[in-house]
């Protein structure tokens, strides 16, 4: 039996730039993880091509899907699913090699419930550090902002719980390394390591 | 209170090339971490300097720390004491700094039981991947060498047990990426991040 590759799971609040950073971790070629792409039902837009992008499907095919329970998660948002095929995803680790995704953290939620071991991590905005500015700078900033800032990490605080790494997206090369650190540490974890090593001496 | 630094324990058998990757790890300027020099009553060899390379002590000197318990951990090899000054740990992480500690195997389990919560990084020789290779070629390997190359494997696996990460020396340049994205992806846990979170929100 081969050893699993991880399922990596790359989320965090809507807007953050998760699709930005992962276009750029794709483009690096240190990157040896493959992209899981999502499904949904909403058009495509301009430039999105069926199968790179998303794969585009029918609202009746996705809920036959849904129904086969052929998805790893899904949602609806404004009125279109979106959704992980769950087959790539397990024939991709079965087959040794990693795979990412990148959702929203509802979906991630669901994911966490069905692959508990897999690798989750929380794309933060840069409202760590500004909070910290705003609050060290606290004379020059008016009470309203530094209590929407502070609300704003409170919500933070609260979703990133499932996590098990947080990144923040400051600078998107920056974000890229912290990722590939995470990965690259994860795969040198004692217990995997371990697991290969006492596979090898079996064989003996 | 501050956050505390991190505890960063480099051990492994003894011949893998540890002061081999401690002295490039700290050659490099994105290393953040502190050394925490050695104490030892050994002679100074040519070219080493007292405070850089260690400490040199007297044996009552040292007998003394020892009674005093002013060593995190200490032993004896070859007739002459060698450990790790307590004092400068502490205050060092307490001050928020990571400090490094590059220590054979018998001093990495010392410290494992006074500092469960340190990173603990088994530097291993490439005999997994030279075993793999080893038995894939079997035909052109006598049982002997294989036998030997077993049982060294055994060894090392018997001594990774206490570590969190294993980092393979099979070129000393990568062992120090490896050993970087390790201590970068632990400050990304998010149980750290959160506790950072939370504090800022305290003061609120």
């Amino acid at each position: 039996m081969k050893e699993k590759g991880l399922l990596i799971v790359l989320s965090g609040p809507s807007g953050v730039g998760k699709g930005t950073v992962r276009k750029e971790l794709f483009s690096d070629p240190r990157t040896t993880y493959e992209y899981s792409i999502s499904m949904t039902t909403r058009l495509p837009r301009e430039g999105e091509i069926d199968g790179i992008d998303y794969f585009f499907k029918s609202r009746e095919d996705f809920e036959t899907l849904i129904s086969q329970d052929k998805l790893l998660e899904y949602a609806e948002y404004v009125g279109n699913y979106y959704g992980t095929p769950v087959d790539y995803v397990r024939e991709t680790i079965n087959d040794g090699r990693d795979v990412f995704l990148e959702i929203e953290v509802q979906g991630a939620k669901q994911i966490r419930d069905k692959f508990p071991e897999g690798l989750f991590i929380f794309l933060a905005p840069p409202s760590l550090s500004e909070l910290q500015n705003r609050l060290v700078h606290r004379g020059t900033e008016t009470d309203d902002i530094i209590a929407d800032r502070v609300e704003t990490a409170r919500k933070e605080l609260e979703m990133m719980n499932l996590y098990d790494y947080v990144v923040e997206n400051d600078h998107v090369t920056l974000a890229c390394e912290r990722i590939h650190a995470i990965v690259l540490a994860e795969h040198l974890r004692r217990d995997r390591v371990e697991a290969r090593y006492k596979k090898m001496l079996e064989v003996e």
